[in-house]
């Protein structure tokens, strides 16, 4: 595999250490000691393990959630593999910054902070926009039917941008953070990361995105198979893969997940595109696999391939397939449930419940 | 079907009215002029409208939660049906009044109201205890693999104590309701009631509960069957099923739901205790079944044939089996997530979005 240049991701790739397994024991004894029979609350007790052992302690804190949003254009959008005109993609980030998306609306439900990221929407935001990181490499991807999205050291700079976000929220004090994608055209980037890196047929992880009828889909499914054409990518080389396929908001998730994981913080993926972003971070650095949690199952075909792949259960299924981070964030009220059950629920002896 | 008699239940039952469809394609109308492709909330769109429907409006509100936790004892606990000893119901009614138990800490992470209710816990309770309602109908059923678990005037008084106790939480200002259950033993019954109102075979529908060994399964399915023998219910007599195999906090939960459709609330049934409830709800106004939501789906095996009878998809599948109304009230932040959707989300015009 070709090394990534010397740098923050460099860096970044060798401070993940492996989830570990010191804390499994202690945070299976004090969710054994709670008020119910061991096991009946199912997933909320293996989330609740999970951040105990990522956060290495059986008091962890979900409290302070934020989102990240990471937008940007594809060149392919221009090939009709869409429902909806590439011009919606930075309507969609005005709409996220006055608070109208649904992600908004899910975030505030959640009480989870959204960070809106512009990493190559084609079209020049001001540079004092109010609520929004510009991280623009450029005005959108090439077209990969043709030829590589991005060069590798583009590659570099998106899944860098997404580090330092990352890092910046939790600075910012974020105890669990989610991503989430805005780019019309980007299940066709995903599906060709996802066919790259699982090995499956391109008809196998292609689905109708926001809405294509059977020929839209039809030309989707051959505009991936035109983009391993003129690419011949690498599933070896995930950098490649991005630089051949992706997106910079592909990029930029991808960059999240593994700086998230350097700083042991759990994060939620998304659907289908946080997906493809989830498979090149497992790709670059496999431990990063355990700081994931599976928000939700969209109904995009290829989720349940990428989920497959990266060994994930999903919290929610829910029929969702909107992206933007709506199913991740939604999902964050079960993992912060799970959390709370360990911290706040009684023991039998101090409720003086008799057991078994 | 014998006739309820005349009084409470009579005129609940008379209130129910069937949801209608008035509001159908209105919030059809309202959720595809939001800023997001159709269909692609999945069930947060179909749980929207289903609010929309009952509450004969396209700005619903969910923000008030109430939960209603009926509690009771079974006689058939002492036959060595469950893996905790009886003298845990009192234990874990005490422990709800205290804040301790996983209903507590799930209900203030969803912002709604815990209402603990006696209906025949096998303890006296002073009557002055702080945040008890007590509509005890006496200490524990009778033993129902011998006979009646209780006379038809007393299943009448219990589904009549959760009419009042839901028509209560919602003059109290309850918008939504969701329903739990603590009672040692209470898979059983819920067993036998599932089997005799589906037709399924005993050994279909009975399930670990707490957490039975294989022997213990065995005995549990063995007490369904000698139930059945001992009262030989007609399933076409729902109060007569009630009487012949329930629990007061089974008869109390029927009576919340029908209490709630009678006022247009949609209420969350919770899992297979909750479940049984509905049934019996349903077999009294098949109406009823309307104005319920499937807050998740069980490991229990009969609940799942629970919900194809009254043909309801669960919102969430998160392997619990804990009771309380645990998953129902998970499950109020998808219905909340779902109302707010409607009300805040931008349309495609306000936000100046373009279409496909």
């Amino acid at each position: 595999m070709p090394q990534p240049p010397d740098g923050l991701l460099a860096r970044t790739l060798a401070a993940i250490t492996p989830v570990g397994d010191t804390f499994t024991p202690l945070a299976a004894a004090r969710q054994n000691s709670l008020t119910k029979p061991p096991g009946s609350l199912g997933m909320l007790e293996r989330l609740g393990s999970q951040v105990c052992r990522i956060q290495r302690t059986v008091t962890p804190s979900v409290a302070r959630k934020t989102v990240l949003v990471f937008a940007a254009d594809h060149g392919v959008a221009r090939e009709g593999v869409s429902a909806y005109p590439p011009e919606v993609t930075p309507q969609m980030v005005l709409n996220f910054l006055s608070g109208g998306a649904a992600i908004n609306v899910l975030a505030r439900h959640a009480g989870a902070r959204v960070v809106v990221v512009d990493m190559g929407v084609d079209h020049d935001f001001p540079a004092d926009t109010k609520g929004l990181t510009i991280r623009k490499v450029r005005r959108g991807t090439d077209t990969i039917t043709r030829g590589p999205a991005m060069s590798r050291a583009e590659a570099v700079t998106a899944v860098e941008a997404g580090i330092e976000v990352a890092a910046a929220a939790i600075a910012d004090g974020a105890e669990l953070l989610a991503t989430g994608d805005m780019g019309i055209g980007n299940t066709t980037p995903s599906a060709a990361i996802t066919a790259c890196l699982t090995g499956r047929a391109p008809d196998r992880v292609t689905g109708r995105g926001t809405g294509l009828d059977d020929a839209g889909l039809a030309a989707k499914v051959k505009a991936v198979e035109r983009a391993f054409a003129a690419n011949i990518p690498d599933p070896t080389d995930p950098l490649g893969v991005l630089a051949a396929l992706g997106g910079f908001e592909i990029g930029a998730i991808c960059g999240a997940m593994l700086g998230a994981a350097a700083l042991r913080v759990p994060v939620v993926v998304d659907g289908f595109i946080s997906g493809a972003g989830a498979l090149l971070a497992a790709a670059l650095n496999p431990d990063a696999a355990g700081y994931m949690i599976a928000g939700h199952r969209s109904v995009e075909p290829g989720h349940q391939v990428q989920l497959d792949h990266l060994g994930l259960a999903p919290v929610l299924t829910l029929d969702m397939r909107l992206g933007e981070g709506s199913g991740a964030v939604l999902a964050m009220h079960v993992v912060e449930a799970a959390v709370r059950v360990i911290n706040e629920m009684a023991t039998f002896a101090e409720a003086g419940v008799s057991g078994r």
